[in-house]
Formats: structure tokens, sequence, C-alpha cells
């Protein structure tokens, strides 16, 4: 067996042992026609079947009508079974009588996203899967109780690049594998243009800093300052998105 | 100084030296009009003053109209500056085409509560303070990415019946510190019907468990059967509260 066919092997049976050791048979995940949820999409498919997993589409006004599109092909390809439920009502009743930055919609409609999940998680007893690769928990790429929520992460120590080869190993349709990555918290975003560098630029760094222990200084022999700079900057301002609340330690105070 | 003197200052202090640790000089928070928040307001109150705290009043259209009430009582007599948003159009919007429990939307409703506190905190730049009292935290009594999510928790290790005494001593209005513990996640709901003892009872088992490490053969010599029961069995099913995401470790697989 090749890398991504022992990878997925392993992934499959670990969603499966995993649900069932929580006390769960089935699990539900937003799938947005990007290529992460692409990729857990399949695996829970063969982990669990059209009966025990359910794939919900949560398009925002905002969204690019091709990524809902791209969300369906891929549904249809592996037999998903789906509701869609938008949630630009939602977003639209809070903000209708706001000025916000695209970053706050952005945020807000992750949150709904979140909302919506669990409540279905809820409805159908079911477990919520996440879609956080390595390279956007490093980097704090991601809402807090927005689309970093969820129960269970398949794919949180694949960098993005690893992604994309699991991804054309598994048979993503082409359309989600040429796509630019996106949030898609607001139309046209990009995360290689928001981050000034491309995936395969900053996996280089997260691997050398995080797999190989390797220090600023020793980063600088080999890669670009600025993209180190970026990296690193954007590890620290986010480590907090990795951690649990921060509760005040009373021992000696009661 | 008294016990509730040291806690009062240890943790205006806490507040002050996290919140600038983490970069920020002001902070937000959900009043509900319950004592969880009542005592946390007030402890950000005096650690921030009205020119850096902003009270959140969040009512859903099930919320009892005691509740905000008496959460404007707190406000204006500690001089908090507040800022109310309605949450139940959202609730609406989302539920208008749904039957649902009133678990399912007392849940959605706690993290519209949420997405909101998070959405000021973005334009005011503050944090987010929680209020999980100790005895909700390990019961797991509480919506996890709802009323749970917060940057800050500083009341976190106090059981309830040490928040009622930190409560009194803080001077929290009569009507708050009398009423009968809700989640208020729909009309009427109590805490203490629906665990079926009062948090004095719960209180005592949760720290001979917690804080003396008796085992539930030790329990059954001090503490009613179905009492410990009830504690134990809510601690194990909702542990998962208040733990990261599962990440598949794929170690020896890359």
């Amino acid at each position: 067996m090749n890398k991504y066919d022992k990878i997925e092997k392993f992934l499959v049976q670990f969603l499966h042992d995993e649900v069932q050791k929580a006390g769960f048979s089935k699990v539900v995940l937003g799938i947005s026609g990007g290529i992460d949820s692409a990729v857990v999409a399949i695996l829970a498919q063969k982990a669990f079947g059209p009966n025990h997993f359910l794939g919900l589409l949560l398009p925002a006004t905002t969204s690019s009508k091709a990524s809902l599109n791209d969300a369906l092909i891929l549904c249809e390809a592996f037999g998903i079974v789906t509701q869609t439920i938008p949630i630009g009502p939602l977003v639209d009743t809070y903000f209708s009588d706001k000025e916000a930055s695209k970053l706050r919609i952005g945020n807000f409609s992750a949150r709904m996203r979140m909302s919506v999940l669990y409540d279905i998680s809820a409805r159908e007893n079911a477990l919520v899967l996440g879609t956080g690769n390595k390279s956007e928990i490093l980097l704090g790429y991601g809402t807090l109780f927005g689309d970093l929520a969820c129960a269970i992460n398949p794919i949180g120590e694949l960098y993005k690049t690893e992604i994309f080869e699991l991804a054309k190993h598994l048979g993503v349709p082409h359309s989600i594998l040429t796509k630019a990555p996106s949030a898609d918290l607001w139309e046209g975003q990009s995360d290689e243009e928001e981050f000034g560098f491309s995936y395969a630029q900053i996996d280089a760094v997260l691997k050398a800093y995080e797999d190989e222990g390797k220090d600023k200084t020793a980063l600088l022999q080999t890669f670009n300052a600025e993209l180190i700079e970026m990296t690193l900057e954007r590890i620290e301002k986010n480590r907090f998105k990795g951690k649990l609340p921060l509760i005040a330690n009373l021992k000696g105070y009661k």
C-alpha cells in the first residue's frame, strides 16, 4: 500500500471506532465545496455509509454559487445523503440594522453554520465531524466556535499540501481539486492571497518549525524572512484558538 | 480579610492581569439576570470600570421577563454600561419551519448568544468573559460552544454554593440572590428540579469526589445513592464538553 492508501484505511477505521466509542452510530458534517470537507465527506461515507452519515450544505448569501455546486457534484458522485439549510436568513436577520466589516460577517456566518450543524446533530443523534487541517490549525486560520468546532476531526494532523494528495487519492472531483483554497467568509476570499504565500511555501516552514523543532534562527537559513515572520506571527497570535478557556485557579484562596 | 474578601481581591486582579497579558484592555459579558453572570459582572466592573466593560443583555423570546429586569437592576445599581440585543429574531428565523424540542431550541439560543457576544467583542476589540461555575462545569450542565464558550472565566473554580456566598459578599441584588437557579433555556426551567437534588446536596458530593478524591464506594458511606448516581453519570456523560476536539493522530502513517 502507498502512503495515502494507508492513511485512508487508518482514518476510516479511526472514524468508525471513535464514533462508536463515544456511544454514537451516526455523524453529520458541513460540506462547503472546498477540498477539506470533501476529503472528510468521502472518509465519512466510507466509514458510515448513507444511512449513518448526513452531509449538510449551509450556503451563505455571499458564498460562491460554484462552491454549492461543487458540494452537490461531490455528494452525487459518492452517494452522500444531504440536506441544504441556507444560513443567509440568520446572517441577514442579525446584521440588518448593523454596519459591520466583512470579517465580522464572515465569522458570524461560520458560527451560524456551527449552530445549525450542532442542532441537526441533536435531531439526528449524531456527532459533528470537523475539517480543520494541520496548516489551518497551526496558523489559527479559522473561526473559534465556528468551523473549528467539532467532536472529531480526522484530518487535523495533515498539512494542507497533504490534504491535496489525499484528495486526489480519494477521487475528489476535479473542480474542487483545482480551485484556489478559500475560507469563503466573503466573496473572492483567497487563503494564499491573505497569507501572501502559497500553502507549499507555508507548509515547508510549518514542518520545519513544528515537526523538526527548528527555531527562527534555523528557519532563516532556509526560508524567506517575510514568510517566516508571517507564519510565526499567526501561530503566536492565534494560539488561544487551540486552548480551552482560562479559568482562575483559586487554590490557596478557598 | 475574610475568605470572600480575599477571593474578590484575587479575582479582580486576575481579570485585570490576564486581559492585559492577552493584549486587550476591554471585556464584554452576557448578563442574564442570574447569579453567576451577576457575580462576574460586578468583578468585571471593579476590574475595568464603565469605559472598558460592556454588559450585553441577550434575551430570548422565552426568557423570563423577570430575568431581564433583574439584569437591568443589577447594571443600574453598579453603573454597568449595557447594550440589549434580543436573540428572539434569530431563533425564530431558524425554527420557523421546524418542529424541535425545547432542549434543541434552548441550545440553539445559547449558541446565538455566544455568536452575538463574540461579534460584539470583535466590534469592541474586547475579550469575552465566561460565567460557568465549578458545579456546572463538572456536571457538564451547559451548552458546548454556547454559554460554555469564553476567553476567560473567573469563577470556574467556585462551586455554586460558593457563588451564592460570593454574590452576597459583593452585594448582588436580593431578587437575584433568592430566585431558583435556572439555565433559562425555556420558561420555568429549574436546575435543581432537573437534577432532582439541591446544589447544597450536589456540591457536597462534588467536593468529596473532586477535591477529596473519594470513589463511588467511599461516597456511598456518606451520601444518598441516587444523588451519587446522578452526579457521577452527568460527570461521565458530559466529560467531552471540557475537552478539545479529538484529532486523529497520524504519527506512523506519514
